[in-house]
């Protein structure tokens, strides 16, 4: 069982394709925003009904203070149905502004690539990466709008430092062993 | 613009396919029953989080009564992404155990055929049908509970006659004429 | 243990006053009507978040339509710090419109004398009293809007005969043994 | 008019009363703490309903992480009706666990002196004092769960330095002359 990625550098999105953005985006030049990623599936009641309202509302509060919302769609089931001309109407019908990265399908197995390689356990999930580029929380299933927002003020509040330490850049190159070494403690959420 | 049918026999459903259903249904067959027909789309925000919800409820409260629910899956818009396939997929992840009529796209146009039948004005919509197969509200949009509840009520609390009076069986043969004569006054919401 | 009154005529409200009303109001006067009487007590959280707000929404879709609603407030625990000026004063900040009978306090025990004549269990309860002046709902605890709505539905469809059955006016003469007889089998809510 | 204090040092309470404590608290005992103040009347509706159960909410996920949570009941009309005895009553069936100070009375006007001192607008209002005693939030109706958790998150992070501010002293002793001073400006809430 994949244990979600938590306190260690955040491995860049691997889409297929972004959508509401004209260009792929990088985490690296976002580097010095806090980024809250939330992974969807269109076709997931509790996406629909939670995840994605709370990723509008948050948009909505916290954009103009500096957060980048993003969007990630992990498609771990019925790939054949979900296709990208789907979301691209799903988007459009429910107004969401901010860009979506289409996670792209693996050979091995059912979970797309970046879903694997931050451990997400299944949508809604909502990960949290601060100015420095850690991922700080990594929560799959509900979470509170007043929790979700203590996380954001929060990781908002910490100053960037100049330097990214060392032990996060060696953590860049060993990103599946360090996941693989991911224990139940340090996985927790972080709250 | 057309007019929702309202006060008339209501038409047979002419869907492409029944899914939840091992054969199709016929509101013939059905005749006798409260019929409760939630119009829909798989991509329609207003549907998904209020008009599924509310046809769960139904079902979940009356079906031991002699209620009847039927869902309608009219696709006017994104027809070709929004694939039976895929609404096979949201029936299941919304666990909606009711039958579903796909309705059957219309060669002249986008409003498939029942719904161009009814005179839907778009999703989510809500026709009931009561025991004598008259269409009693054909609703837009969203209706509280309270007055869902309290149409449903009022429907079933009537009598069945032996015969459906002459004016209805004519009603049948001049359909399209029926709705055609259709003015605001008699199509208004019959509440 | 006292039993929800049902399926008997209502007996008369015997409140020690009315607000919203210039005078006081006898069910026997509103026969012909619907009637709907929420029982509350107003520092009871269920009655304030869930039969309040209920009560309020039925009267606002169906007072057009014949629906008399009234207020009891049963106050039964806390007598000496929930005072009729008190009640004013609640009445006053949520906006009730409706008459509202501020039941009689009994000299022999806690619970005020109507709500003891319904065999109420508590707050909030509903109680819905047909044309004929008939109960036909007595329910204690939260209800769900569709269902009040169907019951208000189906009750109002009812035509009310010229004249009460027998039965009934046998009933009025022997409430209280009527209520004492109330078994478990005719007591359940008629749902 | 009043304006909300903002950005110095939060004033001590000076209830009549404590409900939900053997002693009297003091703001300057609790230094060191977040301490959010949620004003409130017990007859005030978008308390009821919006105040109260954020406050609970609050505390319940946040006690534990050293948020002081406090109620404090300004009733600035209808003294009459709302007793202390009443209101022992109302923090008992809604089962409110924190403490709560009941506002001392005016003898020069309807508000109370602990809402004068913070220049309150009326209930519900939601106060946030940071670690070093100064008001961070002083907000006047409702609010919504993710930015109060943004708030607490964003004081919570912040060092308690070691010695209050000299200009924070000062502020101490010219309290009303400060309040007084305030313009739209400073007053303004700090989000």
């Amino acid at each position: 069982m994949t244990m979600p990625l938590i306190n260690t550098e955040a491995p860049e999105l691997e889409p297929a394709m972004w959508m509401n953005s004209a260009n792929p985006l990088s985490l690296k030049a976002l580097r010095g925003h806090v980024i809250a990623i939330h992974a969807f599936q269109m076709l997931c009641p509790g996406c629909v009904s939670h995840g994605i309202p709370q990723a509008l509302k948050m948009n909505a509060l916290f954009a103009e203070h500096g957060l980048v919302t993003l969007g990630l769609h992990t498609v771990f089931e019925h790939h054949d149905v979900i296709t990208p001309e789907a979301l691209k109407v799903f988007l459009h019908e429910y107004k969401i502004p901010f860009p979506v990265a289409v996670d792209r399908a693996s050979r091995s197995g059912p979970i797309p690539i970046t879903m694997q390689n931050y451990g997400l356990q299944g949508t809604p999930s909502l990960v949290l990466i601060d100015r420095n580029g850690l991922i700080r929380l990594n929560h799959f299933g509900r979470l509170d709008d007043m929790l979700v927002g203590k996380f954001i003020g929060q990781i908002a509040s910490e100053e960037q430092p100049n330097t990214i330490p060392n032990q996060l850049s060696k953590n860049k190159d060993s990103q599946v062993a360090d996941k693989a070494a991911c224990d139940l403690h340090k996985c927790e959420i972080n709250n």
